[in-house]
C-alpha cells in the first residue's frame, strides 16, 4: 500500500505538479484501501483521505499512514490543505465529472490541470500479491464454470443459469459477481450483451455464457460457448474459427507486442474465414480491482503489453437469427511470454 | 417513452438550448429503453441514438420513434449532426466526465451549456405505471426478507444471510441486487455501511439488513434491525427512539414539505433523547431506476416533496463498540399525503 503512495508521489516532479486529487472511487481504493464517499489528496509528503463521519469508525479501526478529515465538505476541506501548503499545481483525474471539475476550478487557489489514467497505469502492473490474488479468483472461476455444467438442461432458463452459478460461484468464495451474469442461447446469442432472460435453453442451441466474480476485491473474467445437443454443421465450423481465433491470440501475447497486434491476429483469422463484418468488438482488456482496465485489445489500441500485465482474450462471431459464440480467458504476460490463468479447455462441449 | 421524449423536448425553449447530448445511462434507458454504450442527441424534431455495431442487432428489433446511428465514434457523430442542422446551442448533463466535456467543447460547433439534473428532475415524479412497478418490487422485497427471518441463527455468518437473501430474492424474480445487501452484526452494526463479512451472528447482537432489488428496471430499499436473543436494555431503548423517528418522518410526508424538514423532524428526536452526533447521514432519498435519485431527505436539502415521489425515510444510530440500528422504508408521496410501499411492522423483532 505504501509502496504504491510513494511509487505515486515520486512521479510529481516528473508531472510538474505538487499534489494530486483523487476522485476515482477504485483509484483511491488502489492507493489506500478506502473506497467510501469522499476524496484523496495526495501532496510531496503527505495523504489526506477527506471523507465524512459515516466512516469515522472504520477508518479508526484501520492502521494507515494517512490523515483523516472528517467533514461533508469534501473540496472545500482539501481546497483548504492547498491553500495552506502553498501548492501551486493540482492535478485531478480527467474522469471527474464536469460539475466537481467545475467546482474545483472556482474553489482552488492553485493552478488545476486534467491528468489521464495517472493512476490507471500504475494498476495495470499487477504485484506479485495481486497475481496470486487475481489467479485464485480464475481458477475458482473455472471451478464454478464446471459446477454448473450438468445443470444446463433443455427447459431451463438463461436467467436461472445465471443464478444457480452466481450462488454456485458465492459458495466457492465469491465476493459478488462483476457484472450481470450473460447467458444467450439460440438466437439470442447473437447479442454479444445479452442479459439473461425467461427464455429457455434447447436442444440445438449454442449457449454463450459470460461471467466475473471477485475474490479478494480482484475479478475474473471469462467466457464460454457450450452446445446443447448437436448445433448444426454451421455452428460448428464458426465454433472452430473462433476457437482458432482465441488460440492464435493467447499464443502471441508476450511482452512488447501491441494491443492492436494482438487484436489483428484473431482479426485476420476471422476475416480470412469470411466473418470479419460479424465479429463486432474489442479483442480484450485488462482485470484487476476492475472489470474493465488496461491495456486494451483492439483495432485502435496503442497500448504495449508489459509483464505483469493481466488481460482477457475474447474474439466472438454473431449470426444474426442463427445465434453467437465468444470465447475467453484470462492471461498473464509473463517476462517470457504468458500464462493462461483460467486454464481449462475450450474444445466444444456437448451437454 | 414517446411521451418522456416530448416532455423533455418541450423545455427546449425555456432552457434556450435547440439540442441535448444525453450521456448518463440511466437518463439514456429513462428517455429511449436503450441503456448501452453510446450517447443519444434530442433536437427539437428528432432523436438520434448513436452507438457502435455491437448494439445494432438489438436495435433493429426494437418497435422505437428514434433515428440510429451505428459508429465507433459517438461524439464526432453527434457534432456531424450539429454541424448539418445549424444547431447553436447545446446542452449536456453536467455528471459527464471532464475528458468528454473537453472533446464535446473540442468537437462541437455550437455553444455547449452544461446543465444540472434536467431529465434527473424528469424522473422524480413517477407515472401510474413506474409507481405500481415500485410497489411490486417493495412488496417482493417485504415477502423476501420475511423468508430470510427464520434462517437468522446463532453461528451463521453475515456474508451466509446476505447470499440468502439474494437467493430468494431471485426466486421472487429479481433482476439483481442494487448494492452489496448489507448485513451488520453486533459492534459492525456500529459501521452504517459495513458489508456483509465472515462474522458469525451471536446471540445478544442485533443485526442491521439493508437490501435492495431491482425488478422490472426499478429497485426497492429496505433496512430492518433484528435482535437475536435480548440485545440488552440499552440497545432495546434506543431501538425504540429510531423506531419513533422513523414513524415520526413517514407521518411528515406530504407534498409541500421540503427535504429538509423531513430530516428535521427525526433528527430534532433522536437529538433531544441524546444522541444526534450517532445519526451522521442524510434522512433518505428518491430511488426508481437508480438506487440514489431525487429528492434529498438530509439536513442541506432544498428539494420539496411532490406528489409521485418515492422516497426512503432511513434514520439510524449508531454506537461505537456497542452496535447500531437504522429502520427504512419506501414511500410513495400522494396527492393528499403518503403511501407506505414497504408496508410490514417496524417493531423489534426478536429471534
Amino acid at each position: 500500500m505504501n509502496n504504491r503512495l510513494q511509487q505515486f508521489q515520486a512521479q510529481f516532479d516528473a508531472l510538474r505538479i505538487d499534489a494530486f486529487l483523487v476522485t476515482d472511487t477504485v483509484n483511491k481504493q488502489y492507493l489506500t484501501g478506502f473506497d467510501g464517499d469522499g476524496v484523496i489528496l495526495v501532496t510531496a509528503d503527505q495523504i489526506y483521505v477527506i471523507t465524512d463521519s459515516r466512516y469515522e469508525t472504520a477508518l479508526k479501526r484501520t492502521d494507515h499512514d494517512f490523515k483523516v478529515i472528517i467533514t461533508r465538505y469534501y473540496l472545500e476541506a482539501a481546497a483548504q490543505q492547498i491553500e495552506r501548503q502553498h501548492i501551486t499545481v493540482l492535478g485531478f483525474e480527467d474522469s471527474i465529472p464536469f460539475h466537481e471539475y467545475d467546482r474545483i476550478d472556482e474553489l482552488m487557489s492553485s493552478d488545476i490541470v486534467p491528468m489521464t489514467n495517472l493512476i490507471e497505469q500504475m494498476r495495470e502492473l499487477k504485484s506479485n500479491e495481486e497475481v496470486q490474488i487475481l489467479e485464485h479468483a480464475c481458477q475458482m472461476t473455472v471451478k464454478g464454470f464446471k459446477t454448473l455444467l450438468p445443470l444446463i438442461k433443455p427447459g431451463v432458463t438463461e436467467r436461472y443459469l445465471a443464478n444457480r452459478l452466481d450462488a454456485i460461484m458465492r459458495d466457492l468464495g465469491a465476493e459478488k459477481a462483476s457484472f450481470d451474469t450473460i447467458v444467450a442461447s439460440g438466437k439470442r446469442a447473437a447479442l454479444p450483451h445479452g442479459a439473461a432472460t425467461a427464455k429457455q435453453v434447447q436442444t440445438g442451441e449454442l449457449i454463450t455464457i459470460d461471467f466475473g466474480y471477485y475474490f479478494e476485491g480482484y475479478t475474473s473474467d471469462m467466457t464460454r460457448t457450450v452446445a446443447l445437443g448437436d448445433p448444426g454443421e454451421k455452428l460448428r465450423q464458426v465454433y472452430g474459427i473462433v476457437q482458432q481465433a482465441q488460440q492464435a491470440i493467447i499464443d502471441a501475447v508476450k511482452p512488447g507486442v501491441s494491443g492492436q497486434q494482438l487484436d489483428e491476429v484473431g482479426r485476420d483469422l476471422i476475416s480470412a474465414a469470411g466473418y470479419g463484418p460479424y465479429f463486432n468488438h474489442g479483442t480484450g482488456h485488462g482485470i484487476g480491482l476492475d472489470i474493465h482496465e488496461g491495456p486494451a485489445l483492439s483495432t485502435r489500441s496503442d497500448d504495449q503489453m508489459m509483464a505483469s500485465n493481466v488481460i482477457t482474450a475474447e474474439p466472438g462471431i454473431y449470426l444474426p437469427d442463427l445465434g453467437g459464440i465468444r470465447i475467453e480467458d484470462d492471461i498473464l504476460v509473463t517476462k517470457t511470454g504468458h500464462r493462461i490463468l483460467t486454464a481449462g479447455p475450450t474444445d466444444l462441449i456437448s451437454l
